[in-house]
């Protein structure tokens, strides 16, 4: 059989070049139609692939798993089943999808059945979100933070290098692309005030993420390895973790972000697989002092993933801001993974992982407003000639990232989250 | 009707004088027996009283529910039905409990149906954890570590009076009393050391902490006011958020408490619903300065409830080694609940809101083993003549909490948990 992954294949659905979802990435998600329930779907080319549909008609019968996990509101029944299902399924998929197999494209009404428009269905969230962490793992982030809120010689704590620092976040919170977001409100405290006051943030930002959804659990009191770690891994999502730095300068201390972050996370509505990432599989920067053991890795555990995040006015363009990658990141997903199990926490199916901000060298890839406009002291300038210091009510702001290997481009999609007034 | 809190009210049940469940306590669990799978139950005195026998002989009938919603290895769905299920199904049971009510107490075959003896079951994690949140409301407590790691002046940072301050937990490892834990590794650093080791923790220690479970959930961009908070608040369990002092020295900065938290925490099985607790509504502290208006309280929102926690080392008895009380509170639950929500974060059912360690005036009322040696530096002696900075492999510790009002006392039980060597 030909590999899911291999550059030749071609659909017998007709996919632009410049897609997000060619037949080499069929990331999964949740998605429904007036006529149709939650259920599970493949992204291909403008398409999505109802794998509900596929169940009943017996298109996966040669793999041991109860059709109905596609009949389900959120990914988790699906991917509790285990790598070497997931496996299955794609390579199935995969197999139905290319242009020399007839099974689905050689039967007008099953195409019909099968295939919904992308713009005709709307996208849910993919899992139910069970423990959320957000880690923190971006070199070039955490040093711009330190030396805006400290100095430049001491910007990284003496922690940051030894280990991939992390906190918990709140999980039902977290909402899919599209879903519009209110300015939260919450106490902040001027410098120079006196007390605190209640209001409307006016510090609102986004923070440019990569996160992980797990899909194995584990048993609390053993740990995992940075080895094991691709085993619990499912596949990867877009992640904009909204934050309200004046809400969070005055609440942080000492036990960390809390209601500056907990109003809401938006993720893309796309899984895409670990094994699609594959062919974008790079060295990640060279970490120095050298890792504990039980965080050591071997051979390349980052991913050459373009990023972008744009900003969009009420009804003006969308104008670019940054452009990062997450290879950039100094902590990979297998370190991540690793460090959160090291203390025998339990992992869960439908975990979301994410990498925390991810900045590149230099301003151009800065992925949030905190550090774009340097904690607002060099607005950004936008293309109607208005400037931003943070986000604006009705401002949409729009991440979108992909890799391009061999002329095959396989995307996350984007997440798209537009910004009311606090209620 | 009789209320379900009236002193005067007796079971044809016998319950000892000191029992922590008479019938006006009718607290709510999961149980499981060799015989029934995991289901709801309500203790009284020494018997757990099966709700889902209940339910299918029709107990029921003239409340708005599913009985099959006793049939679950959780209380979420039973809880979100809402308060006025909760109350009348507490009432219900109150009424068919009472001595002059004969429909179980007149069928000695129901009785042998319905009422299962604690010693013979196996108690559960009361609800699916879906957020946890831990405060850090006690100002003695936040007070002692302050001045510990900071100085005596400035032990309060400048937020503490103004919010309750919190941070996001770890929901997949928090398990029921009677669990076994493994003592935690992790990254530690020596303030002399050159760099970092991994090993298991030498600063184990638990806290001393009550939480309470919401069985109502809020939109996303709404808030919940102090006022509306009770409707939202299902019932309250002991709480011991197990804490790795040594790795949370390293870790925390800035981002805060997470492994040194993450491996686990231990309820206690039955939730002591806010309506038996009535009775023991007190006010709180003075609050100075006076909160922000979204924090204002009305009336008496704390409550003098006794708490004790007990060291027990391997083949040793138990021992008393602090008593504290949650009336101590400065933030009351109230206002943990309005702070949760004023940024608009949503409010699921099942979730956790932990009141961060209680300690007292003095000593003896400390509710962490750092506060009581003073982080290692004036070791606890027991009676077996051993010594203890913190808790060693083979400890078990022990919390029990009630409050005593007319003569009735309201007993949460215990949470107890034994210390396994690191594995």
């Amino acid at each position: 059989m030909i590999k899911a992954n291999d550059p030749d294949l071609h659909s017998w659905i007709e996919i632009a070049p410049d897609s997000n979802f060619p037949i080499q990435n069929l990331p999964f998600g949740i998605f429904t139609t007036p006529e149709r329930d939650p259920r599970v779907g493949v992204a291909i080319g403008d398409y999505i692939l109802d794998l509900c549909v596929l169940g009943q008609h017996d298109f996966f019968v040669l793999i041991d798993l109860d059709p109905n996990v596609f009949h389900r509101p959120y990914l988790n029944d699906f991917i509790s089943l285990g790598k070497p299902v997931w496996r299955a399924v794609r390579n199935r998929i995969s197999e139905l999808l290319q242009n020399n197999n007839t099974e689905i494209s050689g039967n007008s009404n099953l195409i019909r059945e099968c295939l919904v428009k992308q713009s005709e269905a709307e996208m849910l969230l993919p899992v139910k979100v069970q423990n959320y962490t957000d880690f923190y793992s971006s070199m070039e982030h955490a040093t711009n933070v330190g030396s805006m809120f400290r100095d430049l010689e001491n910007a990284l704590l003496p922690n940051w290098k030894h280990l991939p620092v992390g906190y918990h976040g709140r999980a039902s919170s977290i909402v899919v692309s599209g879903t519009d977001i209110y300015r939260p409100k919450g106490q902040t405290k001027a410098t120079d005030a006196e007390a605190p006051t209640f209001g409307p943030t006016q510090q609102l930002d986004f923070e440019l993420e990569v996160a992980f959804i797990t899909g194995k659990e584990s048993v609390l009191g053993e740990s995992i390895t940075t080895y094991e770690a691709d085993d619990y891994i499912f596949g990867l999502v877009l992640f904009n973790d909204w934050s309200a730095r004046d809400i969070q300068t005055w609440e942080y201390v000492p036990l960390g972000p809390f209601l500056a972050k907990s109003f809401a996370s938006s993720v893309s509505p796309w899984v895409v697989t670990l094994d699609a990432l594959e062919p974008f599989r790079v060295k990640g920067p060279e970490q120095d002092p050298q890792p504990l053991p039980y965080l050591e890795v071997l051979g390349n555990r980052n991913f050459d993933i373009q990023l972008e995040v744009l900003l969009q006015p009420e009804n003006g363009c969308e104008h670019s801001i940054s452009r990062s990658n997450y290879k950039y990141l100094y902590w990979n997903i297998n370190q991540q993974l690793a460090h959160q199990s090291s203390n025998g926490c339990n992992i869960q199916v439908g975990d979301l992982y994410a990498s925390g901000t991810i900045s590149g060298p230099d301003r151009s890839s800065y992925g949030s407003m905190l550090e774009l406009t340097w904690r607002g002291t060099q607005p950004l300038l936008l293309p109607d000639n208005t400037t931003r210091q943070f986000i604006n009510d009705h401002d949409t702001v729009i991440m979108r990232a992909y890799g391009e290997h061999n002329g095959i481009r396989i995307g996350f999609g984007e997440v798209k989250t537009k910004i009311l007034p606090a209620l």
